[in-house]
C-alpha cells in the first residue's frame, strides 16, 4: 500500500487499539478489513483499486502493552494464545470517495466490524476529522447555539430547564399544569422526559394540545417563549408530523433520542425541520462505559454534529450516573469545540443538578453557551418552583462574577435556602 | 408500588445486573428510573400514576457478588466505596401503553439511561418478550425464510452466498463480472459489503444497472433468479428510491446497515418495501463484546424481528472474529426460535466460512434455514469458483445424510480440493 497518495481526499479516524498482534500489524488488518481487503489474498485487489480505495494507517503510537485481554476472544484461544496485548493509538485515513455524504456508510466504515476482529481485544473509537468541504456535505446543525438563543430569547447567560417530572404517566392536564407552573416561575427551557413518547394515556397530540396555549399564554406575558423540548421520537412519518404540528402549533423545538431513532431517522428529520432538534443520547452508557471499546464522546458527538442535532446531552457534574465530573466536562467542551467547520452543538447539563454546580461549570469550561437542567433541583426547591429556578440564575450570577456561592446567597434568598437545603439531602 | 396489577398488559426485560447495592434495590432503582420515578420523591406521583405507567420489578436471581466491579462507577466512589458488587438477573415488567408501537420509545425504555445509573457496575439487556398482540403492532419481516426461498427458488437446503470482494474499490464491471462468474458457477446469493453503499467511482445507480442484465441472463438460463443483496444505505429519501430501482429493475433483495441506518430508518423501509431485507449488523461488536454491558444477541435479533428485517448476520463458526463458536450458534437458534407470533429472521453466516462447517452448523442447529456465506472459500478455490460453490452444497449434502465429509469428499472432487486446500491454508 502506498503512503504518498496525498492527493485523494481522506477523513480520518483515530482509535485506541489493544491487539494480540503488534500494534502496527493489527492497524494493517484494520486498515485493511475497513476498506479492500480480505483474509485471502484476492486477484482483483490491484493498485489501481489501493489506490481508489485502501485505507491507509496514518500513525501508529504504541502504549506499553498488557499480560490480559481487556475483551476476550476465542480467535485469539484457537489460533495462539498470545502472553502479550499490545496496546497503542492507531489513526487511519480513509478516502473520502468510499462514503461520500452518506452517515450509515461512514459509521459501517469507521465503527463497523473492526470491533469485532479476532486479533483486536480492545477498540474504542477515540475521535474523527473531515475535510471541511467533505464535513460540508452533511446537514449539521441548522440552529446550533445562536440559534436557541434566538428562538428562546435568553443572550448572556445558560438556558435554565428542567424535565417534567414524574417521567411517565402524567395525563396531558397535569403536564400542562406543570408546564404552567414552570413558565410562572420563569423557566427558559422544559424537556420531556426521554421515555415519553406517545402513550396511550398522554398521546404527543394530546400532550401539544394542552401545553401550547400555555407556552403561548406566558409568552404574551413575558415577550418570549419558553422552550419546551417535546419528544417527536417514533416512526419516519409520525416525526415529521409531529414536527409539522409542532410548527403549526408555535412550537420552537423537538426532541429526538438520537440513538434509537438512528442517523437516517435524525438526518431526514434535521433536512426537514424548521425547528432546533434536542438530542437525547439515551442508550450511551453501553457504547461507552467499558473504556478499551466503543465510542468516546469527542467522536460521538462530532457525528452527531454532522447529523444535524442541536443540543446534545453530556450528562451532570455530580450526577446521579457513573461518569467521573472530569469526562462530563470534556463531553461539553468538545461539543463547543471547532470541528471542520460544522456549528457547535449547545451541551445539556442534566442529572442532579442544582444551583451548586453553575460555578463548577463556568470554571471549567469559561462559557455560558450551555442548558443546565435541574429536576429536583428546580422542583424540590424548598420555597417552591419559582424559588428552585431563581436559584439556579443566581448560582450563574455568582459563577459569572467571580463571587462564591455561600457568599452570594447571603443577598440571594433563593440560593440560600437551596444551599441549605440540597446540601443536607 | 403494587405487584398486583396484572391486568394491565405488560412487556418484560431481562437483565444481568452488577449493582454497589442489594439486587432487589438495584431492581427498583432500575424500573423506577425507566418509568416514573426520579431521585426526589415527586408529589405527582400518586397511585394512579403508579398503576398506570410504573414499572414493575418481575423478578430477581442473585449470583455471587464479587470484589471488583466490572465498570468503574464515580458515584460508587464519591457515595460510599462499596466492598462488594452484588450481581444476578432481573427482570423488569413495563406497561404496553407507555411505548405502544413506537420502536425508539420501546429501545428507550428498555435500553436507556439504565446503563448510566450511578448504583450500576454490569448491565446487559438479556432478554425481552411481548405480548402477542402487542408485539403484532411493529412490522415484523414481510419475507423471512419462506418468502426469501420463494424469491430465490432454493428449497430444502441453505441459501450458499457471497460477498463480492474485494470489499470496496471495483468499478461497476468488474463487480458485474465478478457477479456474472459467480452466478455461471450457480450461487444462491450474492452480497455487496458493508462498506460499499455509493462510492464516487461505483455508484449505486451503476453498480444496479452493471449487475441487473448479468443476473436476467442468468436467471433466463438457470430458471430462478440469484438474490442480489444490493446495499441501499443512505438517507431515508436515498433508500426508498434505491429499493424502487431495485424493485423495478426485477431484483429481489435489499440491504441495510442496521445499527446505522437506525430502527426507524430500518422501520420505515421495511413498511415502503416489497423486496426481502439483508440486516447487516456491522458495529454489533461495540454493543456486545463486553460481557457485562450492552446487548446479548437474543434480545437484540428480537428487536430486528420487530423492525423487520428477512436476514440478520449470526458471525460463523471459526470465523477470523473474535466470538465463540457456542455464541455463534446460540445466535443462530435465536434467530430460528419463536417470538411473541412474530416470524423467523433467516440467521447469516459469515467470515471464514468454506465447506468445512456445513456438518457443525446442521448438527447444532439440525436446520438448513440458514444462509452460508464463504468469500474466500468460493473465490479461493483451487478449481475455481464454480467448484466452490459446488465444495459448499456438497458439504450440506454430507451434513444432510450425516457422512462425514472426508467420505463424501472421495466421491464428490470439488469438496476433496477444498478440503485439501484449505485445510492447509
Amino acid at each position: 500500500m502506498s503512503n504518498n497518495n496525498r492527493s485523494r481526499a481522506e477523513f480520518t479516524a483515530r482509535y485506541f487499539v489493544e491487539s494480540s498482534v503488534p500494534l502496527a500489524r493489527a492497524a494493517e488488518v484494520i486498515a485493511g478489513e475497513q476498506s479492500s481487503g480480505t483474509f485471502l489474498a484476492l486477484p482483483g485487489e490491484t493498485d489501481d483499486l489501493k489506490e481508489r480505495a485502501r485505507a491507509r494507517v496514518a500513525r501508529v503510537d504504541s502504549l506499553p502493552p498488557v499480560l490480559e485481554p481487556s475483551l476476550k476472544s476465542a480467535f485469539v484461544e484457537r489460533k495462539e494464545p498470545a502472553r502479550l496485548f499490545y496496546r497503542g493509538e492507531i489513526e487511519i485515513a480513509f478516502p473520502v470517495d468510499n462514503v461520500g455524504a452518506n452517515l450509515p456508510a461512514l459509521l459501517s466504515t469507521i465503527a463497523g466490524n473492526l470491533f469485532e476482529l479476532g486479533e483486536v481485544t480492545g477498540l474504542r473509537l477515540l475521535d474523527i476529522d473531515l475535510p471541511a468541504d467533505h464535513a460540508a456535505r452533511f446537514p449539521g446543525p441548522a440552529f446550533g447555539i445562536e440559534g436557541t438563543r434566538e428562538k428562546t430569547g435568553v443572550l448572556g447567560r445558560p438556558l435554565i430547564g428542567t424535565i417534567v417530572k414524574p417521567s411517565i404517566g402524567l395525563l396531558p392536564g397535569q403536564t400542562a399544569q406543570i408546564v404552567d407552573d414552570l413558565c410562572a416561575a420563569g423557566i427558559d427551557f422544559i424537556k420531556d422526559d426521554e421515555l415519553l413518547a406517545d402513550p396511550a394515556y398522554a398521546s404527543f397530540d394530546a400532550r401539544l394540545e394542552a401545553v401550547m396555549p400555555v407556552l403561548h399564554r406566558h409568552a404574551d406575558r413575558m415577550g418570549r417563549m419558553p422552550m419546551y423540548a417535546i419528544n417527536i421520537s417514533g416512526t419516519i412519518d409520525e416525526m415529521l408530523r409531529r414536527h409539522d404540528k409542532v410548527l403549526a402549533a408555535g412550537g420552537t423545538c423537538v426532541m429526538m433520542c438520537v440513538n434509537w431513532v438512528g442517523f437516517a431517522g435524525v438526518e431526514h428529520v434535521r433536512r426537514h425541520a424548521q425547528l432546533p432538534i434536542h438530542g437525547h443520547r439515551n442508550g450511551w452508557g453501553a457504547l461507552t462505559r467499558f473504556p478499551q471499546l466503543g465510542f468516546s464522546f469527542a467522536a460521538y458527538q462530532k457525528l452527531w454534529r454532522l447529523a444535524g442535532v442541536d443540543h446534545l446531552h453530556v450528562n451532570g457534574v455530580r450526577s446521579k450516573f457513573w461518569e467521573p465530573d472530569a469526562s462530563v466536562i470534556d463531553s461539553a467542551r468538545s461539543c463547543l469545540a471547532p470541528f471542520a467547520g460544522v456549528q457547535p452543538v449547545m451541551p445539556v447539563f442534566s442529572s442532579g443538578q442544582w444551583a451548586s454546580q453553575a460555578p463548577d461549570l463556568f470554571k471549567a469550561l469559561r462559557s455560558v453557551d450551555l442548558m443546565h437542567l435541574a429536576g429536583g433541583g428546580i422542583i424540590g426547591h424548598p420555597q417552591g418552583i419559582a424559588a428552585g429556578v431563581a436559584s439556579m440564575r443566581e448560582g450563574w450570577e455568582a459563577a459569572a462574577e467571580g463571587v462564591d456561592l455561600e457568599t452570594y446567597a447571603r443577598s440571594h434568598p433563593a440560593l440560600r435556602a437551596a444551599l441549605a437545603h440540597f446540601k443536607a439531602v
